[in-house]
């Protein structure tokens, strides 16, 4: 199958780990060059969190493990690209 | 006739299998340099993506009937790029 | 005269042939590097699709002409750039 | 006086000649590297464009002549840039 | 005192002389580079252009003269730049 | 643990130390090559600040200990970026 | 401390003197590479001013000191900016 170079997630996180750490264990997995997490909402038990991962090839499986290892939850998948190159989509204005 | 360089589909695909690894099968056609899906609704049974594909030498039948190998479905395709290189629509502010 | 490198033109278009042999075979006449149609409406009978075409001189009859050939028309002219190289309109922002 | 490097008219043309023939006309003349017209509104009669010319030293006396050898006419000058570089309007967001 | 590098000026004139006759005098002034003129507002007797000025000195009176010169005046100045380089507001979006 | 390359903090800070004195004692920490403060809401006792850190390896709690140092305190951590390069939300069109 | 590369500041100065001296004197402030002023709102007996500086170092009394020697004020400091380097916030699309 083709290498997955970016994945955009939707996470729901309680408030502990913090979102540091959250981030970094994250950006610790084989295969990720960059992983950024965006606070979306601010709930009372849990946060939204954006969380964009890119690297020469991701595993999603290994990803949502390590995200379920930090206490928190893959809520949903909101974008994937694969490919020896990343291509935005030309008609969200990305 | 000219190659085709890019296409912008949408995609109805039932929850399973996964936008991961619908993606990634996908992108792994002849011709495909890069996939990228965007999730743009969720209802019961299915979710609406947003594919864009872009390579060389596009095949729109080998797209369609990998779309459909993975239980998914053409619902329109958006925009069709072809040529010795790409051009975007000027007026619509790509 | 001045020759033309891109034309936005406005096309309605059966739904047979579709969007993608449209293209391809636009794609195909003399003097184009690269055609773009994007389906901007769907009705019953007809799509409406805005298409760039650029080149190194691009002419306009055998466009018209091909697109009629392909069972479609011209609805209108959009935009025409022409000369040594392209300019944008400052104030559209494009 | 300082050389016109461009021009952005407002152009009210009746529908023949059509806007490729207009273009590639006014693009022609001499000092004119680029010419782009959009159309901006079809009325019954006339086309109101918008035109935008670039070069290294342009003639607005020839233009107009020329738009008007063209059957159209200048509706107004919106912009006009001189000097031995062009600088946009920093609040304009152009 | 730190050199003019960009002055952006509103300036009422009077429909004679035409934007351009009175954009090209402008850019002949010692020091200008790039003089841009935009038509914002047209009233019965008078015109409101935004005039962008950029060069390696600029001279503010000798810029007023000329305008009033060319029968106009300076109704506001909106933006000053100066210095060894030029900066844009941050915050602005410009 | 990945290293954090980018933290975006929303920060309260009474009125004094200044933000400019805030800034720089925060940029002065190991490891932070930008830091960036931007006024978001000035209530009658306290300032709301966006800060962001850019470096080769932030550490969150020398961060927190120098903003409450200042007597200031991280109301919440908006962003945070990690790596061996950043990479920007292609979603949220930063 | 960091050096200070950025400030953004909000300056509420009378009409005299105008916007060019005032500007073009913060220019030549040690340290100061660019100074641009940008007129936000107009009252009768006062200007509110955006003005940003950049430069290798600047010096925020040196500044407030020469914005009141010019019989102006700063109402507000809007960003700050410091270190090796400069860094946007992500999340403003400055």
């Amino acid at each position: 199958m083709a290498p997955i170079r970016r994945l955009v997630l939707d996470v729901l996180k309680p408030h502990d780990p913090n979102v540091v750490t959250f981030t970094t264990q994250l950006g610790e997995l084989d295969g990720i060059d960059a992983a950024t997490a965006t606070v979306i909402e601010v709930d009372e038990n849990v946060k939204t969190l954006r969380v964009t991962l890119e690297g020469s090839e991701l595993d999603l499986e290994a990803v949502r493990a390590e995200i379920e290892d930090l206490s928190a939850s893959v809520h949903s998948i909101d974008q994937v690209a694969c490919g020896s190159r990343t291509v935005d989509d030309p008609l969200l204005g990305s």
